[in-house]
């Protein structure tokens, strides 16, 4: 197939400095769990961003010297020349795809740690640092001078390792250039502080002297935040944020543009939609004549069109929508629009980089996985036998096995117990906020829908004998999990006290609509991560009088590693949500929940007409032990083998049931082993 | 000097299987955010230890399988082959002192992450991970064998690599060994389950395993966790875990007894004094044959010795007193116990861990810098010239540079401006619990009163006409800081409005024992480590009506990382301490502070006849500009170099100062560079 025409405007090139980038697609920096210490791995992922057509395939940041280093999260590092061999692999791999590598420098500052270098941080001013309770010190001049010179020290490390477009960053709230613009953080009464002339003296220097140093044959990038979300307190796209832009229109060779801090750049589905950070960026393109890219979680290429035509971008910044589709613009020219994987918007990515460890994605399983297990997004091995396969439930391990099976060539059939095909995504896209993720459903129905060896049968709820008596080879459980109804979970290793006689809904309840008749309704939330949240906000929705309970200190905790805990928690109490936290459930007992404390303190008591019980599911494994208790019966069927996938398996995340339904037709008709299942980066060994 | 000999018995060797130890100084495992990362740094950690003189010197945690990864927290592994490198370098510098070296198999089961892995995490039963929002899957008789194969496996390449000892554990409420014993976690109906018999199958099985793989050249260990101190939730010394001891009792070569979890086994000296755990370990010895290992933050020899000969203890474990002086078994042995540096039981080492980041050490500088600076906490260069050093403030950083520039062999003029050297450690070892702190000092003082090239100024406060009077050569300002009045900080970059009307008290202040005439005192923590939990016990204790007030989730958060947040909140509500968490000061008004809620729920007003603000230190600087701006005297006293160190430069942890007193030691009259001041570990580069 061919291009749309209507989409021909994506693909002009554009200059951005010396260089020229090939069309409009523009991978900005993002973070990602691998940097400096999974450089192949690092590499072979930005090198699939540049197979799959982006013009422009960045680095996360690149700590440029030690003394602001940023551990323990993995990001690039140019300290020495031997840091040079690492970012050079990713030069060349995204170079061999015709694409320009990018590499964004920073010196964070007293957002740094200095955990590993064990220096004294450095600022604008003294002041605590952004995480942990030590002090950075206020820089002097010979400081500034200092830090002006590994600046430029690591951009002529960042050319020699072949980088083509260098970026000055002062964005996320996380960079000197940064801080030293911001007048909360800058009190001094020297060069570099007091007027907006003065406090944009250090970011406009850093850009000069990259020019200067790699100029003549990289482009010089800036990363700048034009609004920081918090008022007048911050830089606002109204006021200082424009007067940046006004000032350095024309230094650098390209804008790239955005809101701080991370929690607002990269927000979820949930809280904010396709191009919300149109309105604060729009006035860039006004003010400079050099090319501008922005955010947006981007995936409509009529959007895209729309962007640069309206005069609002030039260049299609995307970090999410390049990891949940690294083929996305290679589609759009090859008329595949239809084929995209689109970001749902849920973070799991940025977890990576939280977690300190490789990023993944719930749309493509493949990311993070290019150099370690070989995968890649598009292509797949062709099938290795005639074997075929029944796939017992369409949730997302059903459905991405069925789909990555299909596609490599396999007869593959799919039963599905209910009407409508997706398991659990069909219940969570319908919660308040989540409805994009209804695309991990909609993607791989439309691909099974193309492929004639794969069969989707409908409100075909099997039997273990109806299994035997199909008699495909291969069986594939992937029948979800059920919710738990008794308290059991990580707080409550036994049923509590009084639930049996308790109006207890589950999560599969009330996203069936099984809801409470009356409140006030207490939530107990043991598993802290979206499901508690969301379904407080859905009974709230209801007109319920809600109480969210949970032994942790935040409620939905673990959604900071999705840049969330704070958005949910707003949300929560701009509801009237009542939120009680370090508490736990002591018992039931007619129509109240006794709550203690879970430091000692004070405990409490809850009415509750009824309960919601968020802890933990029990896996939908009764035809696994059907099956397997009557092996005789699965030989005389010709069953070569069950597997459970997903969260039949073990109950998680969506973005792990799809990476154990991927896996799973990765590994089909491939021999077992006990060996490591993928590469590892290494330290070197030396005499000690 | 020679060992008294009451000391003797601590220096009978004693079997462990089939090799003996030495001595009965035993380093049991301890994490140190090195693991196999690092393995150079950490070889050269463990095998300084070994040249200190314990007998035993063990690993971390040691990942036995890829489906037990316990990422990102950074330990050492034994997945297959080409692990067996990195951890044979430990044995052999381990070795390399007549030192045996032990290595702690284990798989975390709910409690890993497979973050890395990506695999399914496997336990006794469907139950929620530890941390995540995930869930374990129940093994079954396969897994179990897998499992048991797995282990045995790794116990073959710990052999392998050349260690003496193999662990099996069941420890901390983190190992499948441990999952298997517990009876809430084990609703098992096989024969893995039930009675404590069949719970205790899997524990035998893994000894039994590990003992037929290696117990030939290897002592095969056991660590058990005897107390969960949950009551009868969880193993209990009177109950299970006495009976455990029972069942097995001469099955293993050595048991390693201890409490759990972490935050119990690893109490800060805040919270326990030396020898906590005897009561809950003391019945081991009667019930085995077998040598038995114990911690409890021995450091006094004394005690060591009465452990053993009451029959408590047959070698004296150790993780954080290891830490503090690799060298004490040395000392003890030389006659030199007054040379111990003794741990302070602040649990900075294990923030190394928690941050996934290189351990440190509040008293020892040199812990981690072992290979990467080729520190040694015995021995140091001999002074280069005959320069003349003049240190300005005897604190933990003053004193530590006096010490180890005395150590060099430099001529050292220590000047405190009061009668009683020690700095902020003075103050802050008088706050409840923190008596233990003053080792900082009392080390340091003791040392320098050896060193007749070091001279000790008391009540010495010096001007900058006077350090220039003087004439030293080299003059060091470690004048500490000071804590800020106007509620400036990590939340508030501009003073609180009110707060210059109101009676605000600075951690200093009510260290040097100003305090409030009367309450109700609203504490506002903006620091978020030990300070304003400390200081609001101090405030209660004096009898005032007190409230923390956080921006934080929970109290004392960042403490988290030191094992004490837990500890703390039970504390402070157990004191009676008001607690309001997510909430900051908008304004203090006549007598009143007015909050809002973080997350833009209801704001509160707070009574407060007094506020005690702990947000943020300013550096004592005024000497170094005072200095600084005057070049021509500076010159013409012939002083070649003025220095910040510690809190005077950048304000942070005791541990901060003490290692930048140090490092300026270790660099005096050595060159200035640009280059990466240490050593690091490097992934290897191949091709992608």
């Amino acid at each position: 197939m061919n291009r749309d025409p209507r989409y021909d405007i994506l693909f002009q090139p554009m200059k951005i400095g010396p260089v020229t980038a090939k069309n409009r697609f523009y991978q900005v920096p993002h973070c990602n769990g691998m940097g400096h210490q999974h450089p192949q791995a690092h590499a072979a992922m930005r090198g699939m961003k540049a197979e799959g057509g982006w013009a422009v395939v960045s680095t996360e940041e690149c700590e440029i010297h030690w003394t602001g280093d940023i551990s323990p999260y993995i990001e690039a590092r140019l300290w020495d020349d031997h840091d040079i061999p690492h970012n050079a692999m990713m030069c060349e791999a995204v170079h061999r795809h015709g694409a320009l590598a990018a590499i964004e420098l920073t010196h964070n500052g007293p957002s740094s740690s200095n955990l590993t270098s064990r220096e004294a941080l450095i600022g604008p001013r003294h002041e605590p640092a952004s995480y942990h309770p030590w002090q950075a010190r206020r820089m002097d001049r010979a400081d500034i001078r200092d830090y002006r010179r590994w600046h430029r020290d690591a951009a002529l490390r960042a050319k020699q390792a072949g980088f083509d477009i260098v970026y000055v960053y002062a964005g996320h709230d996380l960079s000197l250039a940064m801080h030293f613009l911001q007048k909360r953080r800058n009190d001094r009464s020297d060069e570099y502080g007091g007027s907006l002339e003065n406090r944009v003296r250090l970011f406009r220097e850093l850009i000069e002297d990259v020019k200067d140093a790699v100029g003549d044959r990289c482009g010089v990038a800036v990363r700048f935040a034009v609004e920081e979300m918090m008022g007048n307190y911050g830089i606002t796209s109204e006021g200082e944020g424009r007067e940046v832009v006004e000032m350095l229109a024309e230094l650098p060779d390209l804008w790239d543009v955005n809101v701080s801090n991370w929690k607002y750049d990269s927000m979820t589905s949930r809280f904010a939609e396709e191009g919300f950070q149109e309105k604060y960026i729009a006035f860039v393109k006004k003010l400079t004549s050099k090319p501008v890219v922005g955010v947006g979680r981007y995936t409509s290429a009529d959007h895209m069109v729309k962007l640069i035509k309206s005069g609002v971008l030039d260049f299609i910044g995307a970090a999410r929508p390049s990891i949940a589709d690294p083929f996305l613009p290679r589609k759009i020219e090859e008329g595949r629009i239809e084929d995209i994987r689109e970001c749902i918007g849920c973070n799991i990515c940025v977890t990576g980089d939280h977690l300190i460890t490789p990023i993944r994605c719930t749309q493509n399983p493949t990311m993070g996985e290019e150099w370690r297990k070989e995968w890649h997004p598009e292509v797949i091995a062709p099938r290795a036998s005639e074997s075929s396969v029944l796939i017992v439930g369409a949730g997302p391990a059903g459905l991405e096995a069925a789909r990555a099976l299909g596609q490599r060539g396999y007869d593959v059939h799919l039963a599905e117990a209910t009407t409508e095909p997706g398991g659990r995504v069909n219940a969570e896209s319908a919660l308040p906020g989540l409805g994009a993720w209804g695309r991990v459903r909609d993607y791989r129905l439309f691909q099974i829908g193309k492929m004639p060896n794969v069969t989707l049968y409908r409100d075909s709820r099997l039997s273990a004998a109806e299994i035997r008596d199909f008699g495909f080879e291969h069986v594939v459980l992937a029948t979800g999990a059920t919710w738990r109804k008794d308290g059991v979970g990580r707080s409550h290793a036994y049923a509590i006290a009084g639930f049996e006689t308790a109006a207890v809904f589950s999560p599969d309840d009330i996203m069936a609509g099984r809801m409470p008749a009356r409140g006030p309704v207490a939530l107990y939330d043991d598993d802290n991560f979206y499901m508690g949240g969301v379904l407080a906000e859905k009974l709230r929705q209801a007109g319920l009088e809600v109480t969210l309970v949970t032994v942790a200190d935040v409620a939905s905790s673990w959604s900071a590693n999705t840049l969330e805990v704070v958005h949910i928690n707003k949300r929560l109490r701009k509801l009237g949500i009542g939120i009680v936290t370090a508490k736990d459930i002591e018992r039931y007992h007619d129509g109240e929940l006794h709550l203690g404390c879970v430091y000692g303190g004070a405990g409490s008591i809850l009415p509750a007409a009824a309960v919601v019980s968020v802890t933990a599911r029990l896996p939908n494994e009764n035809l696994w032990f059907e099956l397997n208790d009557d092996q005789p019966s699965l030989v005389a069927a010709g069953i070569k083998s069950v597997t459970r996938i997903g969260d039949c398996l073990a109950p998680g995340l969506i973005a792990q049931a799809v990476y154990d339904g991927h896996r799973y037709a990765q590994s089909f008709d491939r021999p077992k082993s006990d060996a490591v299942p993928f590469r590892r980066a290494m330290p070197l060994v030396t005499v000690p």
